[in-house]
């Protein structure tokens, strides 16, 4: 309710900063949860809008920044301050990754977000031979089946509706359940047994991060990154005690915080490689800025069918 | 209900293992929680009773079962099969730790579970600058605080009575809380902060281990050893996500299995030392072996006035 668009001055780029002409800035659930004041919080009023791209326009003054004058950027929005729901975005320079020539203004402004978290959500499956994913039909989970696949990494796909079973089956994901299947939990106890499944992720958050602990081999790691659920999670304190499982987080923010600059640069390298390929997000509208308003509702209907693009 | 004493035919130990003729067995938190079913599962019928001390009177063969013979031992019981809540027990020779000269058979019976289980959690805390705990009343609690006074660890205390934060004070114990309180949480969230406490120990389970890890510090680990509370734990999601919180379980068993034999002789050799002094544990009754039935309420009614044993 409280989301209105005005008109302010262009921000200026101090030190180390640069000024972005927007293109383009999708909606992710990671922005709804900062709407609903359940993520992140920013000082009020603030412009949303984690990731987006454009075309850096001027730069405050910095090597790194006054190089990317000119050049297509995909671009992530600073730590405190306005986002990238916006036409004009300033923000560090470090927060802008150059395009290859390739890759669309379109494909770069979700070149952050999902893709990232994606390689790096696989990067923890290193060592496993099976994975649980929830909410898998939505952009990262189908991400993370491609890659998955391209691994030779067994994927267990848990969906909400019977239409997104087909979908993920198309992307010849192993496993897909419905949790809205009576038989849900025996049969997700079942598969994971079969396939020892040690490490899930889950966007989800309640009931179902319990459900996902108890499923796994003993030993098994939990890795939530997304609480869509809006609940808290129930977990039975017998999966901790006796059967050695364990439950962390994974936050983009802090694990890139974790990398050097030369590992993300060649992180970013090689997901803007796939790009095209494993890590491809669907579009399932793009809305002139002046509905960005009424896209949020569009979007939270029908998160599975693709991304909503803010022009 | 299902508890009865029934005499049976002195078992026979097989190779590798012992017969023990039982002088004292404690009454644990473990062993009510196997009792409930919901704690590690034996086939039925069968003999409870985790751990105990007595004289090995014979030997199945094997040097180590051998050299017991005519040994006092503090002792475990075997993974499958009877308990130590019985006249006679067989077990494997390496579940006997051989007992100092100084060490009574009363305290030798309560040597493995409390005092292994400080210990190891102790030496998980070896970074740390403050613990949190909660049944910080039990013996497990006090053996907490005296080993971390001992080492200049700083111990926030959770009790559930009032008496209780006086007995905890006279042990030195710097932050006690009563969850009973009205501010419980309040004082939690701000001692934990003053503290910078990163670490907490959690014997209850339910909503209390959300309301710890809350509290703990970004990044903060919560070990999970017990379910007292016989609820599942409620957790924020958020925790996990954005402050980068983790939870994972404690199982003395678990852990043993972890040590290499030289490991855990070292271990018990430590531990007899601090058994009068920092591990030591209160004995609240002495109860015969035949009123074992009634010893149980007993216990459970008063838990933290010390251990009944069963001789």
């Amino acid at each position: 309710d409280k989301l209105v668009i005005e008109e302010r001055p262009v921000p200026r780029p101090h030190a180390g900063e640069v000024l972005i002409c927007m293109h383009a800035s999708p909606i992710n659930p990671s922005d709804l949860a900062f709407l609903r004041g359940v993520y992140f919080k920013k000082n009020l009023p603030v412009v949303p809008g984690i990731e987006g791209s454009g075309t850096v326009v001027a730069a405050g003054g910095g090597l790194f920044g006054r190089m990317l004058v000119g050049r297509r950027v995909a671009c992530t929005a600073p730590n405190e301050g306005d986002g990238t729901w916006a036409e004009y975005l300033v923000t560090p320079a470090q927060n802008c990754m150059p395009l290859r020539r390739s890759i669309s203004l379109e494909h770069g402004a979700m070149l952050v977000v999902n893709p990232l978290t994606a390689w790096s959500l696989l990067a923890m499956a290193k060592r496993a031979r099976a994975i649980v994913q929830t909410a898998a039909a939505g952009a990262l989970g189908k991400m993370i089946v491609r890659l998955a696949r391209q691994r030779g990494l067994v994927t267990i796909n848990i969906v909400r509706r019977e239409e997104q079973v087909a979908t993920l089956r198309a992307l010849g994901a192993e496993h897909v359940l419905n949790s809205s299947d009576a038989d849900f939990e025996t049969r997700l106890f079942e598969i994971c047994r079969a396939e020892d499944a040690r490490l899930a992720f889950d966007a989800v958050g309640g009931e179902m991060s319990g459900k996902l602990l108890s499923a796994l081999s003993n030993g098994g790691r939990l890795i939530i990154y997304g609480g869509l659920a809006n609940q808290p999670c129930v977990i039975d304190p017998r999966m901790f005690i006796v059967a050695g499982k364990s439950v962390e987080g994974f936050h983009l923010g802090r694990a890139m915080r974790h990398l050097r600059v030369g590992q993300r640069l060649n992180m970013v390298r090689h997901i803007q490689r796939a790009l095209g390929r494993e890590l491809q997000s669907d579009i399932q509208a793009r809305v002139p800025f002046a509905e960005a308003v009424q896209a949020i509702p569009q979007y939270t209907q029908n998160m599975s069918t693709g991304k909503v693009l803010l022009m």
